[in-house]
């Protein structure tokens, strides 16, 4: 293995594009990439080093670089732009729906300066404007590319725009028309398809729904979630502190931003700070993303870890309770890393409310005691025939039982009240419960020995 | 607290609820669930008891009924309908769409038989067709809800029929127009705001976009997001294996299946098997789902723990490594952890490909040695000004490097064995993975113990 390059010899693929890229020849990349399985032109180019990405951005036709382009995360799509001459960055971003040129221009920071100074200058404030919404809010997820008419617009004047704008409006995701009065505010919405059934003569006014549904531009994608559970609708308007229309937000963008939300959720939670982190990147950044988790859950383990130091004559005494301590302990972690993760969703999902301590641990702890009380009742059983030492197994066995209740019913509220105090859950639960259910089975058990085993050697 | 009843003092939500459900008038729930805050009202009806849950969905309105029951879960959902009257439950399960309805159908088993008799005879027919696709396929999420004519039909034709049935189309979500053959295989599609820019004396055959793109009932999960991200359309014709038009699969479902089977995963990587969790379940159905992987992972902790055992003496000679035992096989969890994440995600985002165990092995690798050697070395210092023990720290030190290391490649690469197996990465990883860093670790830490330190006793 050759440590430099990106290409193991087994990868036919990645060695054959590679090559087809050195050749410079944008058919002959363009029929190679057609002909991959679905997903495999996504996954080659994020292989490729930045020069070679750059280049094959440049080779390929508008069309076919947009859509490979559009199969990268944004973060992977960002770094492509980064490396392109600003014009064809510029071209290709345009490709964007609004929303997604508005998050790349967000990832690209201040090396987005110079690709919008390339975009027609409407085009680029209109980018700026989205990118200032946070990401995971109404604004933050809305397209600018919608259909707003005055409500004194004709039926017919609706289709006669239609058709001179059927090239750009092919590229809206427009399923609905809104009205809006004088000063832009929204005062009715109409589903295209009922533009099909009226009088092509009489005014939007008439035909139009009134007071349509709409969502304030700060609305959180949790509440978004909720109301697009309420409502099988495709998108929703989303308008300014005084009711003006701004853009849309559409069902299927809500959907992704969940799953996205999901996604960064899990990498958070085993452990992986501050951005997503893919292989592709450099591994100084990579390590950037996973040293803080290690690092604090070393320190709180090493804190954990200490009681066993103020008990090192009993541990001595006893030393087969070694081999148990760390069962202990795990069984602790598990249990309350299952509350944790039923505790994370259900906040999500709106089932709990983080003031519900008492409920939580009421059904935390039946659980709790029933699974404590059948494993402990096994570890302390395989501890009597394996040592024949029946205070020990005792020891055991209590330890056990205790440690899980304890830790499901600590990660049954942990995530509750991280959440109280504003803190994700997913990021701080699980440095926190994996050192308190340590402490506490390293705690219970050698106290038990301490106050049951004999002291051998003295 | 009182052991038995779901209302602790505190939610007076709840406790107004349960009062206004005793009254039973119809009237007074709708206005109080009206003015909730969003996602409360489902809140609050998870929390009650079957009998006060089948009061709630008969008192309201079928509308509210069914807009509270499309907020639940499609496991939360099934278990109001089951203590319904089949009536009442038939009328219910009528709102929801055709591929909901088949979920729920799959999800009530054998109990959906008195359901699906109170159904219009081809409605029930229609759903159980439904229900035998696989839920994470096109055919298990497709609706049967769409809009298809004949290549003959003439545009007037498709417009009177829109007219005609405007108020059951109105719970389409028709955005296209399917062209069908006289066998019923899918030769062309329009989208419906076409309709209004071509004359109506026309056939479809003229004006469809011919053989568009379509997707097989079977096709998975993963390819269908994989196709969405690469043409924003709403949804896909789905055609049986010989071109028959069965269904539409929208874009919507395919991206919220993403965010269940990733809230499944977290979930599963949680330890939390054979189903989702809710703390509004019964506890025996809660503790079968949380026990298999608290005895999976004792059994196997308990394995790996059975190294200290054989050191026992090495152990009792330098007992302060004890508390630098859980020290060093946390680290190898927690970094493990890491790699398995991303790894996991990689996987389903397409960006590794199962075999390339050596491609991962050196990505992981560079992480896992930066992060061992920083920390194993800041942990050697702890242990050499809390112990004085130079070969003491050395062996900590050492093990922390080698199990940190070994974490991070096993963690990388166990998801691309256990997809190449055909097995669940998110399930079968973190036991495995847990068991083989507490072995390793406390492996080398006590054979580097057993040559380099002196036995104190002998």
């Amino acid at each position: 293995m050759s440590g430099n390059k990106a290409t193991p010899m087994s990868d036919s693929n990645l060695a054959q594009f590679d090559d087809l890229l050195r050749r410079q020849v944008a058919s002959d990349l363009t029929e190679f990439l057609a002909n991959l399985p679905p997903g495999e032109a996504k996954r080659l180019a994020t292989r490729l080093e930045a020069n070679a990405q750059g280049q094959l951005f440049t080779l390929l036709p508008l069309g076919d670089a947009a859509q490979l382009l559009h199969e990268m995360a944004i973060v992977q799509a960002a770094e492509v732009l980064l490396h392109l001459q600003v014009e064809r960055a510029a071209e290709l971003l345009g490709t964007f729906p609004s929303n997604e040129q508005a998050d790349l221009i967000a990832e690209l920071k201040s090396a987005a300066a110079p690709i919008l100074a390339a975009l027609p200058r409407d085009v680029a404030q209109s980018v700026l404007k989205l990118s200032q919404y946070h990401a995971d809010t109404a604004g933050g997820l809305m397209i600018a590319e919608f259909l707003a008419f005055a409500e004194s617009t004709l039926v017919e004047d609706v289709i006669e725009d239609l058709r001179l704008n059927a090239v750009m409006y092919s590229r809206f995701h427009a399923q609905y028309t809104y009205v809006v009065d004088a000063e832009q505010r929204l005062t009715g919405v109409l589903r295209l398809r009922d533009l099909l059934l009226v009088e092509r003569t009489i005014p939007l006014r008439e035909i139009m729904t009134r007071s349509p549904l709409r969502v304030p531009a700060d609305m959180p994608l949790d509440d978004l979630l909720r109301l697009f559970d309420r409502h099988p609708y495709f998108g929703l308007p989303v308008v300014d502190s005084v009711d003006r229309l701004l853009g849309v937000v559409l069902a299927t963008d809500v959907e992704e931003a969940l799953s996205e939300s999901l996604d960064r959720r899990m990498l958070l939670a085993s452990g992986v700070w501050s951005g997503e982190e893919y292989r592709s990147m450099n591994w100084t950044n990579r390590v950037m993303r996973r040293f803080p988790w290690l690092a604090v859950s070393l320190l709180l383990s090493l804190v954990a870890a200490s009681v066993i130091g103020w008990y090192e004559e009993t541990l001595t005494a006893a030393i087969a309770l070694a081999v148990f301590l760390p069962v202990i302990s795990g069984m602790g972690g598990n249990s309350g890393n299952q509350a944790l993760a039923v505790s994370i969703r259900e906040l999500s999902l709106g089932l709990v409310q983080p003031r519900e301590f008492l409920w939580v641990v009421r059904k935390e702890a039946i659980v709790g005691i029933v699974n404590g009380v059948i494993l402990g009742i096994a570890i302390a059983s395989v501890c009597l025939i394996w040592q024949r030492n029946l205070l020990l197994s005792v020891v055991v066995g209590v330890a056990i039982i205790v440690n899980t209740l304890v830790a499901a019913c600590l990660g049954g509220i942990l995530p509750l009240a991280l959440k109280r105090w504003k803190l994700d859950p997913a990021l701080a639960s699980g440095p926190i419960l994996a050192a308190i259910t340590d402490l506490c089975g390293f705690l219970v058990a050698l106290l038990l020995a301490d106050n049951l085993l004999p002291r051998g050697g003295q």
